[in-house]
């Protein structure tokens, strides 16, 4: 049998690979897409899959890495550390999101999508995704921090509200794809905006 | 080949069943669940559990109606339900599921785990759910309109406070079963509890 034409655009391949997976385990969930749907997808042979990713669980890893990852910085990270508070970052992250969901197919968030579904039944998948919601917590914290919240007290710190609108914004999500409708994010969105809007305008609420 | 002997307690087996597949979904993931871990599980023959359910789909709809739902009344809507206060039910909720939980084995909400499997890649299961996150809603959102929210203004309503509160422990709930650390659950309950501080003690942010 003739060897198939290494056409050496391994990137090419490796990344319509990695851009199929992500998709399927959006929308279909990671344990109900097969390596063969995978190929379907990308249109690659199974030669030109396992070259690159000889196990499911391999390229898994490598979209939560090289897929997941660059989702969260480009939907929420950089939005956030472009703006001049978090208020604004989070409005503008949250905004865009919205705007881009078509109810009726709302897949969720990619993050917690494979978070929920792997991360305690596959040990390797949880340690992949922790350092990207540690990531996101730290740049919001960041600016968090730089603004205050209108919440503030001794008691509350900057990650703790970070982690309190990450939990929301992936929260609303899951309700969206749960009911195929904004409605969820736009009710976070309004409550979290608010709640980050400087501390000044009003006092510590228990000081 | 003869009959297998039909011990005539279809509700207990029934119930084994359901048991046996809402913890196996939860931890493991309803796709890469089969019907033999499930009958290993419940320590039941083939033909009991298909007696009961001829199909995974009907035991994972049975599953959302009899244990997913029971789970979040009891978990969530009753101590909403008796405690005086909208913080005072929540933080009761939250505080006694946070104690419950291991880090380590912390598998994450049951209603959480499947909405976000299979709302989308399976409609009938999102419309199973969908009810249960809107219960919990409504019930929320009674409770926190008697009371008012340190945040209130004319522009925020009970029920977007509600959604607000579900979405970030559910967001919570994923990234403590990410990392397998209750802190993001804390973080939750801690501003969580303080944003549904009665409103009198501060006045409307943008009034």
């Amino acid at each position: 049998m003739k060897a198939t034409i290494r056409k050496n655009d391994p990137t090419n391949t490796r990344g319509r690979v990695l851009d199929a997976a992500a998709g399927l385990f959006s929308r279909k969930g990671y344990a109900d897409t097969s390596m063969q749907d995978i190929m379907a997808a990308a249109g690659v042979t199974s030669g030109a899959l396992h070259h690159h990713y000889s196990t499911k669980k391999q390229l898994g890893l490598a979209v939560i890495n090289e897929r997941v990852a660059a989702t969260v910085e480009e939907a929420w990270i950089d939005p956030v550390r472009n703006a001049a508070t978090a208020e604004a970052g989070v409005r503008k992250a949250m905004t865009d999101i919205i705007a881009d969901l078509k109810e009726g197919s709302i897949a969720g968030c990619p993050l917690n999508n494979l978070a929920l579904e792997l991360a305690y039944a596959e040990p390797q998948f949880g340690s992949a995704l922790q350092p990207i919601f540690d990531r996101w917590t730290q740049v919001l914290a960041r600016q968090i921090g730089a603004t205050g919240f209108a919440l503030a007290g001794p008691a509350a710190t900057a990650e703790e509200m970070a982690t309190l609108v990450i939990a929301a914004y992936s929260g609303a999500m899951t309700m969206a794809k749960t009911g195929q409708s904004v409605q969820p994010l736009k009710a976070a969105l309004k409550l979290l905006t608010r709640l980050l809007e400087p501390a000044p305008s009003i006092g510590p609420a228990d000081a």
